[in-house]
């Protein structure tokens, strides 16, 4: 696993630029400060590109998508089949990502980190299918050892292929019906918190659908106690959620930053920071979601996300609507005046 | 005063498509309701734009630039000569609200409401001035009813005018020395709110600066006991932000939705909707401001804006970022797929 290995070595954030990124933000053309978050943003991105004026000019969507095990033992309130639609509609660009990308300039990259379905014949489709589907984790392990390390390098290198084509800003989403699901399990042991205080309505349920969620996953955390982040990843899956973290890794490792979504995107970034925690630094969290359990998980990630949308769809639509903050933060640095002159102007 | 009385009567928002808009939402691609705000944002347009499909293209960012008398009290932290400055930055395209216009998509139209200088040879600047900044009013009225009434209507025109051009989202904007204070008393007559809660930092104050507003700003308010919004306005001005009430009067009259900025510019929809209620529906409440006193004038129209990160800038900065989560909206109901065909799909 020495590839892994290298994946999990991210160097921590240099801030040698942060005093003259500081002094830049202080000397722009408004009150020190008055430009809140976006000031902040534009001090992480100055810090993580390595840049005093950092750009963003190509940000992309990377979809993952993928199924579970667990919706067999009835954790989700839609058909695993919704999976296959949803990656359908994604590609044929009619889904919530598409139309929210298209409105913030946001190219968008769907793969098959695991669905349970041939999808071999879809164009446009990145093809990096480890298994069709995780194995219900309330039963056993959702994946082997060799296919999380697989699943983890699959999402690096699709992170790696965008870079490499100029992608200088990487949004992460997700495809999976019964994600928040594995996502609870996941942060339940990487947060770590309470099973109950994990677990949310996820698409939708009614009060026994949330009942029947619970006590299936009460099952799966009963039959395995794992604690370390690599083992939690096999126990409860899913492909999607590792593919995430690997490419999140792969983007730190590259000092591209990272927009993290909703509930199952942060329960991704979790899964790496727990892995390596300098990725933590990388990451730009975009929206607090509405499933329970997120806050909690942010709190985990000290993180504070920039949007409070009351948003609990996933595909990265949080993370999208996230984009026109990171470029605005941007714009501040490279476009805006400076005081001094405007100070002088005004004798 | 027949134009203004015009001005002012505002049809209340007709709610007839409200079902048929519910239904479509309900009916895309996503579980009911978890694109939260996005979903009650493509509400509002709908229902203001009197579209099943609302549409926005051409948004614009309307920056009215105003002085205020009041600074020659010691309001202020920066000389009434950066409003000039300011302009003549926004008009050189270098200032954060010309950034982040670039970011979105939006044009910027400036407009000399009412600045202290000769700005007539200034290129692409909108010639609107009603007087060289406002009458200091911890002496005697900031305006003539007259002023007031020429400011509304002016900034009705410059509205207007945009709207004929083609623009359908308006953000309002504004520069001004000084207006933070002008606020102030608007919001405690209007709101209505003890003084004491309507005073912030503006852009920035030491402890005896701030004292110092404080207690001009309690001469100006024990100059008179107007409560009257019209009256109010001409003795607290200022011009800037009685042509921010005008053009979102005017936009309003038109169906056009306008997202209103941060404590000044809810300052002037504060004053829109106290002289015509109906206007409040056609308002976007666009960021939450960090500048004390903006919750509770929120909170006195009944409005939760869309984002909140802690900038205090003005300019319209606040407005500009929620214009993405605005072609969101429209997105979501013009481009994305109906459930019923996912769920098809599906089998």
């Amino acid at each position: 696993m020495s590839e892994l290995t290298e994946l999990l070595t991210i160097p921590a954030l240099d801030r040698a630029l942060q005093p003259a990124l500081q002094q830049a933000l202080d000397g722009k053309a408004k009150p020190p400060g008055a430009l809140g978050r976006i000031e902040d943003l534009a001090m992480a991105l100055g810090l993580i590109q390595r840049r005093a004026r950092p750009v963003v000019k190509r940000p992309a969507l990377l979809v993952f998508a993928g199924d579970h095990g667990l919706t067999r033992s009835g954790v989700a309130a839609f058909p695993s089949g919704v999976t296959v639609a949803m990656v359908d509609t994604l590609l044929a660009g009619k889904a919530s990502a598409n139309a929210f990308a298209a409105v913030v300039g946001a190219e968008v990259r769907v793969v098959d980190a695991g669905v349970a379905a041939d999808l071999s014949d879809r164009t446009g489709l990145a093809q990096a299918k480890i298994a069709w589907g995780t194995a219900d984790a309330s039963v056993e392990p959702a994946m082997t050892p060799a296919q999380a390390g697989a699943a983890l390098l699959a999402g690096a290198r699709v992170a790696e292929g965008a870079i490499a084509n100029g992608v200088d800003l990487i949004a992460l989403g997700e495809m999976g019906i019964g994600n928040s699901a594995s996502a609870a399990l996941l942060m339940h042991r990487l947060a770590p918190a309470p099973l109950d205080d994990c677990v949310g309505q996820g698409a939708g349920h009614s009060p026994e659908g949330m009942a029947r969620k619970r006590a299936v996953l009460t099952r799966a955390a009963a039959r395995s106690d794992a604690t370390a982040p690599f083992e939690v990843l096999t126990q409860f899956g899913g492909y999607e959620i590792a593919m995430m973290a690997g490419a999140l890794l792969s983007a730190a490792k590259a000092g591209v930053p990272v927009l993290v979504d909703g509930f199952i995107g942060t329960a991704a970034a979790l899964l790496a920071v727990r892995l390596a925690p300098n990725a933590r630094d990388y990451c730009l969290f975009a929206h607090a979601s509405a499933e329970a359990g997120h806050k909690l998980m942010l709190e985990a990630l000290d993180a504070r996300p920039l949007l409070q949308l009351d948003m609990r769809l996933g595909e990265g639509t949080g993370a999208l609507l996230a984009v026109p903050l990171v470029k605005a933060a941007c714009a501040l640095l490279s476009e805006v005046a400076e005081l001094s002159d405007v100070l002088e102007a005004a004798g």
